[in-house]
């Protein structure tokens, strides 16, 4: 990134609000991730291969139903065999490889700010705010269904902090707001009221073409120069198992087209929609990201796409979905090794299936952030909220969560070991039975030597006693609404807001796009 | 271990209870869990060896206090330079090195029932119940000073839970018994509450001595028989910076001379007594762990000895410890790090500082399991009930840790891809867009495929909201007293609890051990 030139650039600006308001609270800048370790394999080599090498002959004896002709008519033009009766198409093991061998190892998803683009792929580590809640919940006003104040509350929230690099959806979903134009006004909310990057759901042609516009003129580009720049991604669900239905595949077809990047992402559940073994759903789940990534590279040779794992287990009590278990960190493991076995950028998620924020949905967000971690993902999807098995986006786990990847992020900060960091001369000084406080080495770092918790309360029993005996829920409660109360809205050239402005004027006047599905 | 000839052995007992109440609620049996993946290196070899030649050069040059004449003339006779005036003792690298060398890289740990005998060391990883808190707690009573009821409870649970391998201290001290016999009664409660290996307090030689004396007779051993058997393990902490105090070099000596095991832990906390950053803590930790490593081997050749690492951060405000903590995560993985290129069993804590059980609490805590498995700790101390940066033990908490502690284990349980877990029928009989639910392959595997969790309230918001919205920490508390309920000793053989209950009175008679301490 060239900052002068992109300070140039948005110097003609007029009118922008060109506020920071991610500097209204102590936090580390905005900062590119990197997987400082390396990740942790759970399956050796022979059973990574044994995982692949089943889930390639699921795809060439079994194979997939595709719902959406034109997908079935470009994979059979691609070589797989199709029967148009059931609509299964069937692929060759050759055909798979050699497809996914053209998929880009990283690439760079671009934020209408420069300085908030990221590289996915490769080393790289990237936080999402959480996506797709129906619902959202704050402790004083209790949970309720997606609207269109909390939808932007919560882009505002992810706006602020840097630790969420992108937008990985709605937060929640704003249902107030019609069907039809919903993804209009989404849009530009995303592109008003944040700066970073986007994902956009793949809803049928017609908001996809609005999206591919919307970021076109966000971004300042031709629809040509869009074609070459990857600036939204889109998350792509199989219908496990075995399943690709029309509006995911219609969705590949127009972003992959478009070079914009698609994250094929089974829903692997096992024990429902997939097999009650944890290997026997990754199978499932290699057999369908492979279908999906293989199907983006016959679109377009070298579009950009992501491997989305999202196995889990379900309570085989009551068929409840499970998160943050120990079947799921294995599965996020796992599914990293496939991933770089194919050396396809890897997306995981930070879940739980709590229904409030004890200690149920800590442990299990953090076991998701250990399995992810050390997997190797290198975007996580829900970072900050997720709540109920993804039913809510809370503003107090949207607190806690950024939180938890702040102290993720720090452990992932190289450990520097220079002359001075070893503190042979602070330990020589103090001697047996002294004292760090006092030194010059410690004075010189205190400030900044630890990572500052946002929630944690290490006050003493008896000082937390008698301040009431706040619990991290509170806490977070009172930090989302004074954070949220300093957001400034980032500067947007205004030339760039009256183009959307028309843009969205005559969308609305035509009616938005149907909402027959 | 030999199942026979144990139960040949116990078959004598008379009037023995011989209950199991491991048996009364579901989980799994009492295992030998295994490091199933590798280690995360966090320092690089050149970090590693860094820190490894930093600290050996604050042994050379500073050297430790060492405040025992008698540990200061054993260490002269091995060849370290001593200085009477300071009490300082200075190591030359070789002489550390050479020492090191011969503490065995694995030994097992013997329980008085040979089934809960332990291997620490190698890719063993060893859980146990917390440790030494002044207080305790729970959600009916509140949080009161220890006391022996709730010594003997939290043996019980410790006892019932297949998941605690080891007691690894007194759970909370039992303040209501006088110092001069606590330690008899500890012991006595230790040996015939549980029948898991257990840790004894170096807190002078009268205390070693009856502790060598009632695990002698609890294993049925003589005295020349115990020497060559490993019964039991004492913490020896160092009074950071640099200094071993009198009864941890007396411990040191009573129990390595008895072939009983030392494990070595520097209570190096960084920006007080180690340095503020985590490097330089690390070279204190190593230095202090490496001296009375070595001193244990001076000692006797061969004793067995564990790395210890406890290098957490202070909060820079207050001064107060934190726990769980980014700083803590990589302190723990250098640390494992360290040990296992000595070849030296390691040992990590399960920790938090967090005064109840909200989401702090189980954050913290996962962080701590996080670096200690990832770090490849042999033996987690504290792996259950730790809360209040250790001044509190909880019921509550213990129940959530073995749950905790049972995921990891879950986790760390090898993946199988044996063809039928790869599921390939399965996945081509229900082929796309079918169900896995009713499969002969999800039949026959159903009950037991998932880790059942003891506290995750899975439920729906609305069924969750109907029945109370109860949280974590509730669901703990009923747990707790239903199982305590269904507590039964373990049987001991009569003759043995006749010499102990002899020894008792006559030790009782005596006056105990003086309290001058």
């Amino acid at each position: 990134m060239n900052d002068t030139r992109s300070k140039g650039r948005r110097s003609r600006r007029r009118g922008a609000t060109g506020a920071d308001s991610s500097a209204s609270f102590a936090q580390r800048p905005f900062t590119k991730l990197k997987q400082t370790y390396q990740p942790v394999a759970v399956a050796s080599e022979d059973q990574l291969e044994a995982i692949h090498q089943a889930s390639l002959r699921v795809l060439s004896e079994t194979g997939i139903r595709v719902l959406l002709a034109e997908a079935r008519r470009i994979m059979r033009e691609a070589g797989a065999e199709v029967d148009e009766s059931t609509e299964q198409v069937r692929f060759d093991p050759d055909l798979i490889m050699e497809k996914i061998a053209t998929v880009p190892s990283e690439f760079t998803l671009h934020a209408r700010n420069p300085e908030h683009s990221v590289v996915l792929g490769g080393d790289n580590v990237v936080f999402d705010m959480m996506a797709s809640a129906p619902n959202c919940s704050d402790i004083d006003r209790g949970r309720r269904t997606g609207n269109q104040e909390d939808y932007r509350n919560f882009l505002r929230l992810a706006q602020m902090h840097n630790i969420l690099h992108v937008l990985g959806g709605y937060p929640v979903e704003p249902v107030d707001v019609h069907a039809s134009i919903r993804h209009l006004d989404c849009i530009y909310d995303y592109i008003t009221l944040t700066d970073k990057a986007y994902c956009v759901y793949s809803l049928g042609e017609d908001r996809i073409a609005d999206a591919l516009e919307m970021t076109r003129i966000a971004h300042g580009l031709t629809m040509e120069q869009l074609r070459e720049k990857t600036c939204l991604f889109s998350i792509i669900n199989t219908n496990s198992p075995l399943q690709l239905d029309i509006p995911m595949m219609q969705g590949v077809i127009d972003l992959a087209r478009m070079k914009q990047a698609v994250v094929i992402t089974p829903f692997t559940l096992s024990g429902a929609m997939a097999p009650v073994t944890i290997a026997g759903a990754l199978v499932l789940q290699n057999a369908e990201a492979l279908a999906g990534i293989a199907f983006s590279q016959m679109v377009n040779t070298g579009a950009p796409a992501m491997y989305g794992g999202f196995t889990s287990n379900v309570d085989m009590k009551s068929g409840s979905p499970a998160f943050g278990t120990p079947e799921y960190m294995k599965a996020q493991h796992v599914g990293g090794q496939l991933a770089r076995k194919y050396s396809i950028p890897y997306r995981s998620s930070n879940v739980c299936a709590a229904n409030t924020i004890d200690a149920q949905a800590a442990f299990e967000s953090v076991f998701s952030l250990w399995g992810a971690i050390n997997g190797g993902a290198n975007m996580l999807m829900h970072g900050a909220g997720w709540l109920e098995g993804g039913l809510c986006c809370s503003y107090e786990k949207t607190i806690l969560d950024i939180d938890l990847l702040q102290m993720v992020a720090e452990f992932l900060r190289p450990l520097d070991t220079s002359e001075d960091e070893l503190a042979l001369d602070a330990i020589g000084e103090v001697g047996p039975a002294g004292h760090f406080f006092g030194t010059a080495h410690t004075q010189a770092r205190y400030r900044d030597a630890f990572y500052a918790p946002v929630l944690s309360d290490w006050r003493n029993f008896e000082s937390w006693k008698e301040a009431g005996e706040p619990i991290a829920i509170q806490r977070a409660n009172a930090v989302w609404k004074q954070r949220l109360a300093a957001y400034q809205a980032p500067s947007l050239d205004s030339a760039i807001r009256e183009e959307l402005d028309a843009f969205m004027a005559k969308r609305k006047a035509e009616g938005g796009a149907a909402t027959d599905f």
